[in-house]
């Protein structure tokens, strides 16, 4: 058992079930976790609405309430095959569909003022190569699109960019996770993973994202 | 427990590792459920070469040996994201790559003289219909391609048509099946499915295969 | 100028435009190359409706008419981003969605009591070689799917089986082809082919198909 | 004829062919519209280098030379099949192959202290919806990968942001073109788009450039 000084949070988010489907693996990822203990940590699951605005206040409410030490947010993008590491986040919304609360915006910031992105914090590139070291499907993506994904995505890197100096960085990222394999069957051709594999991967990533302080140099690109 | 009079095997294929793979979940879906009781049947794994010519021998000898009331053939689509139910299997070998032989047929009939096509005996509106019902990605496929999966197909329904009229017809088809995550996470951008995914899905396959003698008509057709 | 005597005719027909979309590439390129002559045969393009059962009518009037020594149906694949030359045309009508009769078969037979298949006639891989030495895209399909133009296909190669010993027999074969640019305007993602790329290609097709009497083989299979 | 005060120059960039390809769309356009005159604009075409570095240098020496009011980067993606309105430019070099001269930067910054990423400067909305109507397939992306294109776009950017307050603001951006026919000729299945409709998509680009200051609100974001 850790000692109470040593133990620290780890924070993961995931969004609410989604228009007319009553289940969302970033959700159900992040409660499978929520209370596991790996390397001094415990993971605190935390649920977040799929609405603009509201995504980011229940991010900063966890976020005071855990303090945590690293910060994952969850999103499902369906018809993707693999975790796909999110690169980078853009000051964006540019809504194609409505979200929840019917609001639907086009090419607002994220953050008034704020800079045009920021890259993750993760060591993307570590855990890709653990990812896959464990048999896992993960990739590095340089889009989390224009969506509450990217909107939650942008507003954690923006927040953690405002840290005082006088403490260890907290570092975060944002990770689009594949449809459930009941989502498929009633999708036809649409790839998923079983909630198993997601779980596991999600262990994979946090022990990388504990273990890894300097990212790796692999390369991981996309011509296009 | 059945008695022996009643009882009756279900002969399930699955293709041996491919090239350079050291696993083909076709094969590992056949282990996992040798010897499965279902229903009255047996359920027999066999394991077939990936080789044109061989793999009908094989076959043979698994039927002659079982004297299966139901056969299934298992193989990879490695790129497809569910189970795929092949509805004809036609009399053309075209391989784009050599088998494990280092055989490479172009334009050849799997058996000269023989129709250009079969169609599956199994019901595979009513199995898409349970495998989607049960939470399980599957879909209806019009090409079963023209490699070592084609051939054998083919084979086995050449065999089932020339059938003495006395008994109970035998029935049987062909199931493509997607990548395991382990090999997914070799070839980024794959799509993949959990083995226990799989197993899952051929136990709803063989269990809808026994129960319906005559297919639901559900349109599953593609434009193209 | 040709005599008489040695003149002869190459049906082309194209489907109507379908549904909502005012144009069809179908149609676009058998009307271009209608009155085209090229090694004394003479192209007549004809439309045909985009209807089950009526299709074939309109087929078997043109052929009835125009008496040619090949015939070549075509179809729009939208989605696909090739010529793709058909190799067999299946014995099933299974509509995914309603024809422009409102009829939407199931899992009938396009000729009750016809074979399984027939394969094209067309020489279809000295096609795709010729398709590409002249920088054009094209590839052989292993599907034409199982809506109107596979039945159309299927109409087509059941009626040139049954021609008499006698004469030299009519060769015959199906073409899928690309959406155009300005369908692709209005669907985000679809792949296109200009008009006159299209047109450019179907003239390569007809040259060879006159000039090859025995196919090559090329290997241009699929795995799956 | 446009009097001298009042000209100005366009500027439209395009890479040489990359690797063994004899031939790139992107500066075959930049070629074909070189000297075209549109409202008072004059296009100076410009090929620059497949490299790192030496590709931002041919850039700025361009800019020297014709002074331009607009910018317009162009460069390959193979496998879209639309024109691609590139969004935002991010401040990360990651070669997933080499370039021309065998260098493969990887997590490296276009800009060592750059901000993380730029937006473009074209009414990239107003332009997908010009090409729209006009029938031509365009759309907006939200990664311009992180290979010489994105490097291209990204030093572009960087310095049009350095631009004086006195003068009017230099505007510019990068587009992502289809491969050509011949080029998708010799890749089964990718998609094209004909040089002609490629050249009439620039000159739509060029012209709603010109003719629009404040881009317009229209949805065309991605949900991930």
């Amino acid at each position: 058992m850790p000692d109470a000084a040593s133990s620290f949070n780890v924070l993961l988010t995931g969004f609410e079930p989604f228009e007319n489907d009553p289940i969302n693996p970033a959700w159900e990822i992040a409660r499978a976790l929520d209370g596991w203990q790996h390397a001094g940590a415990t993971v605190r699951g935390v649920q977040v609405p799929c609405v603009f605005g509201r995504a980011i206040e229940a991010l900063d409410e966890a976020m005071a309430r855990w303090q945590p030490r690293l910060v994952i947010c969850l999103g499902l993008a369906a018809g993707r095959s693999e975790m796909s590491l999110e690169r980078v986040a853009i000051n964006v919304d540019d809504a194609r569909i409505p979200d929840h609360a019917h609001y639907q915006p086009v090419d607002v910031p994220v953050v008034p003022g704020g800079p045009a992105a920021y890259f993750s914090t993760l060591p993307i590139k570590a855990i890709v190569r653990d990812l896959r070291a464990a048999g896992l499907p993960g990739a590095v993506s340089n889009t989390a699109g224009t969506f509450v994904c990217n909107h939650i995505f942008y507003a954690l890197m923006h927040r953690l960019a405002q840290q005082g100096m006088g403490s260890e960085p907290v570092r975060g990222g944002f990770i689009h996770v594949p449809a459930l394999p009941e989502q498929a069957a009633r999708r036809p051709g649409m790839p998923s993973m079983a909630l198993e594999t997601q779980v596991q991967a999600l262990r994979v990533v946090i022990s990388t994202a504990l273990a890894v302080s300097e990212d790796v140099r692999e390369g991981a690109g996309q011509l296009h």
